[in-house]
């Protein structure tokens, strides 16, 4: 165990927060509930936001950007929405403060009260929706396939860092389509686009399916969902796209004009991820000792430590690696410090997740040798000098899968079916669970009061099979996954 | 004059809002102030965001990200800050909504009101700061070099698209240093790195130098700025970049203990850019057609127009060139469009300011051509197939050389010296002005009062020579640029 880590078995929750904060992740701010992403935590997200960013330009998605207020009536159009959301939201109520007249600071200027309240985005369905009224005139203008990198706020008693914060950074795709077809294609693409993210990049297998009706976002039809199972084997919601119906645009009155000149209402999309997948992201791969991460997502995928410290043949051999590595697109950096001894280094950089260290010592540089070390696995190598590239590129990839295959193998160890209510309830204790639902609002809910678990999805591949509620007993022609969720 | 647009010389505020909104760049929202940013807007914002990101990179910098709230009290904490920041601010008070009871909609739950109202950062001085006091301990921790990109809100009586609106886009650079000439050194280069993007990327030629005591950042010691000329001959501040002393560091009590083990304050430094970049883009290039965009800022660089209408032989030479020129690092696409005839499609991407058209005719490739045609000067050149590569480098390389010469001289002839009250306020209307100032706020004041001209710097390559004030006709050492400003 690391020093000032928790570990898993001890304490999970708290091994999760120890990570978080002495990997350098994130902290808490002055400000309740909102979190300051620091520079390590930034830049993994930066990666995030990078390769997802090319993923939705790719599927011919365009940025723009909106704002970041909300006038109050705005939330009321979608009578779902507003329900879901006009709940816990920041409100801004004034446009200026004044000095207090006693001297004692400033104060709320009451003369500068805002004729209509201004909520600060919790997601921006309905703002983008009534500017999209004047985007969209015909079949031409569509479909309008946007995306937007934004703040978001929505004002939440228990925050976690990353998990579940009041501010939480995200994207959010809107999109506008002529045909309904079209619009659950849009939606279904994204879910893929996610999926295929958060596997081959975060190398953290995802259950794909729909949501319940009780589950659904506010305002959609129909809610796409990718689950994850963390260590502790609780599940994490990790992106949603959702097919919203033609509920927006009639919302906002937003109509097109067909190839046969008739007007008709637009069909919707959107789908979002936040810096909720960086919490998902730690939680799959790392140890007691810090932070593990795949390759794809390392700011700093090797990190080159000279032994017992730096000297001129050392780091002439350091620097030469490191512009081969470069040239092979690896993030590699030197450690120069002579300040600090190499067993403090080591256990710096295995706490901060960097995938691949590389020692290199006097005694091994004589047999011209240097030593490598992945981070997830602790095995050490020792490499022969003019291999280290090829080796290092090989061992990267290797990683990367078997990152994937055990968190793999992981999910699907402790993903169990259950057909009667007491192996239901004792196998939600040690995981995901495949069971029975007769599909009512009612069962789902006494199922949640009972046992703190949810219908995470109803899988894509869900197989046709009958069978009776694990609950009610009533007739069911297909399992659905619970869990216990963040 | 482009279907739409103003000219120049009829209304130039008009012209740069046509501009603005007939080349999709952005447009005014529901929400007084705010701005949408639209796809083609957002691309540039993005281009301007990815070169400077990387400098910042280049230049020791991390990225991180701060709440979007501040608390209230924090703004007072220090006193020049105060004055300067806590007036038009959006202020949040409640944080919950609730069903109003007449159905009529939501309201604002008045059980859910913050004990300590929070502000929308209109800058992030004060909460970065109370958060560095935990991450800087000893000259360790030390330097600390560290932006965000974030949005921030001022509360704008007057907005224009870009150039003032109540919430924009911008990066702000906060960073710690363990001595006084560490952080002017560090402000210094910010400019530096701030004026070499304006004028190597923007083509934008800017004028480095610090702004008098009255026009500071409110906080800071010392303002650096640069400052461009628009095409209206007034001044743009196009980003500042402060040394703000020990100010912070002691408004919030950061200090650090030295080598020799002493505790110190420390020395400070902030530099931001925002979308009025964005502005000064536009109103530097652009003429009566549209939009003018410097090659390297331009999210295409050339776009390939079948003439009259796609044919398979015309498509195959496009799709031929247009791989080559990607081959080459340039952004190209291909209008497939057959519904929009070429005279149509050729003044969109005129108004879109995408440098380089390419034209391929039925006629003109019997003859092995292709026309291709220079968005600044509208000059069209036939250029033989297989030489279009390297005349489109050439020709890229050269526009954006003659698009940075061509804003020079016009700054250059439009700025000129004035010795007396009357050539002061005559030259004033045609641009800017370089005058002898005795260097007191009144003075600067009155100016200001009766031309409505301020000090827009006193440059950093000021020659001494002995003067007297066109105002007060005291003693001056030295010559500052006066303009009206945006």
């Amino acid at each position: 165990m690391a020093k000032g880590i928790s570990s898993r078995a001890d304490n999970y929750a708290q091994w999760y927060v120890d990570i978080v904060k002495r990997a350098g992740l994130a902290d808490h701010s002055a400000v309740r509930g909102c979190m300051v992403i620091k520079p390590h935590g930034f830049a993994i997200w930066e990666k995030i936001q990078g390769q997802l960013d090319h993923m939705f330009k790719e599927t011919g998605h365009v940025n723009a950007y909106f704002p970041l207020f909300i006038p109050k009536s705005f939330l009321s159009k979608e009578a779902a929405h507003v329900e879901g959301f006009a709940k816990e939201c920041a409100v801004v109520t004034h446009y200026r403060l004044k000095n207090a007249e006693d001297g004692s600071g400033v104060i709320v200027d009451p003369d500068a009260k805002l004729e209509e309240e201004l909520i600060v985005r919790p997601t921006s369905e309905t703002i983008i929706w009534n500017t999209y009224k004047d985007w969209i005139k015909s079949y031409r203008d569509l479909p309008l396939l946007v995306n937007q990198w934004a703040n978001v706020v929505r004002w939440e008693m228990r925050t976690r860092l990353f998990l579940r914060t009041s501010e939480f950074l995200w994207q959010e795709g809107h999109t506008a389509h002529a045909t309904e077809q079209e619009a659950i294609e849009e939606a279904l693409r994204m879910q893929d686009v996610y999926a295929t993210f958060a596997e081959e990049y975060m190398a953290m297998p995802v259950i794909r399916g729909r949501k319940t009706a009780s589950e659904r976002f506010a305002g959609a039809v129909e809610t796409y969902t990718i689950e994850a199972m963390m260590q502790d084997r609780r599940a994490l919601q990790a992106g949603t796209s959702h097919f919203l119906g033609q509920n927006f645009a009639k919302a906002f009155d937003v109509k097109y004009l067909n190839e046969e000149n008739r007007e008709e209402y637009v069909w919707a999309t959107s789908w979002g991820v936040s810096t909720r997948l960086v919490g998902g992201l730690i939680m799959t791969h790392s140890d007691d000792d810090g932070l593990v991460l795949p390759p794809k997502l390392a700011p700093t995928q090797v990190v080159i430590v000279p032994i017992p410290k730096p000297d001129p043949e050392i780091m002439e051999v350091a620097e030469r690696i490191a512009v081969e590595l470069k040239g092979n697109g690896i993030k590699v950096k030197i450690d120069h410090d002579p300040k600090k001894r190499p067993g403090f280094k080591f256990a710096e950089y295995e706490l901060q997740g960097i995938p691949v260290r590389i020692g290199i010592g006097k005694r091994d540089l004589e047999k011209g040798q240097i030593e490598v070390a992945r981070r997830d696995t602790k095995e050490k190598t020792m490499v022969d000098i003019g291999q280290e590239t090829n080796f290092i590129k090989d061992l990267l990839e290797n990683m990367q899968k078997d990152l994937f295959a055990k968190a793999l193998a992981f999910q699907k160890e402790n993903t169990r079916p259950a057909d009667n209510w007491e192996d239901f309830t004792q196998l939600l204790d040690e995981g995901f669970v495949s069971a029975h639902w007769d599909g009512t609002a009612e069962s789902e809910q006494k199922i949640k009061e009972k046992t703190k678990a949810t219908v995470r999805c109803i899988p894509n591949d869900q197989q046709a099979e009958n069978g009776v509620c694990v609950f009610s007993g009533k007739p069911s022609t297909g399992r659905v996954v619970f869990a216990r969720a963040y």
